[in-house]
Formats: structure tokens, sequence, C-alpha cells
């Protein structure tokens, strides 16, 4: 997988995100409509999340994709 | 596919980017790492990007990931 650094800087924003909301994988990963296994998959850099799949997640998050996209980006 | 307006509206975006800077679907291709193929087919929306193109693409265009996540939102 390319990008690596970058997977694994977003995996972490969407678990940040997540936590400030106080949800499990379970409570995001139904109001995306994705499995638990892709939240967990996607938030420890195993999955690079599709983009229908991180446009599910913006819109389970209440935010824009521009704001999920909006993480430090590494230097690779 | 889901989102498939948003995924719509992405390829688009990418197209426009591309076609801004006078470059062909293969020096994107290219300079991002990918096929041009890869590039042909998330404009034309019959494939949903996934994070780690998605990064090489934005390199690519020397834009930031939150400006290539930047487009108009389609209402689902």
């Amino acid at each position: 997988m390319k990008n690596e650094a970058g997977i694994r800087a977003f995996g972490a924003h969407l678990q940040r995100l997540r936590e400030a909301r106080g949800w499990s994988r379970e409570v995001l990963a139904q109001s995306a409509d994705v499995s638990r296994m892709t939240v967990y998959r996607i938030e420890k850099a195993q999955l690079a999340a599709s983009l229908d799949v991180f446009l599910s997640l913006a819109h389970a998050l209440e935010i824009s994709p521009r704001e999920l996209m909006d993480f430090p980006q590494p230097i690779n």
C-alpha cells in the first residue's frame, strides 16, 4: 500500500473524531452503514478507505468530507 | 457503490483539476504512479478511489488532500 504514513495518519484522525464523540466503533459503523471491522481496519491503517466509505464516514460524523480529510500530512 | 453522486462529483472535480493543468490522463497517471485506466475509471465514477491512490493524486497535482476533497457535495 502506497502512502502508508498518510493512511496511518488518517486512521488516527478518524479514531480521534470518533472518540471525541464518545462513540464506539460499532456506533460509527452502524451510522456509516459499514462493518465494525471496516472501521477497525481503517483506524489501524490495515485498510485504505475507498471514497464511497470515506463519504459515508463523513456523513455519519456530520462533518464535510473536506474536514474529514483535514489531518496532519506526514512527510512521506 | 454507495454515494454514487459524490463519486461522480469527485470524478468531475479531478478531471477539472487535471485539465486546468493541461495534463492528459497519462501525465497525471505517471505523476501519481497509477495506471491511466485508474485515472479514467475514477474520473468516470466507475471506481471509488482508495485513500492511498487519493493521496498520490493530491501529491501529483501538488495540492493538499483537503483541497482535492474540496468539491461541491451533491445532496444524496
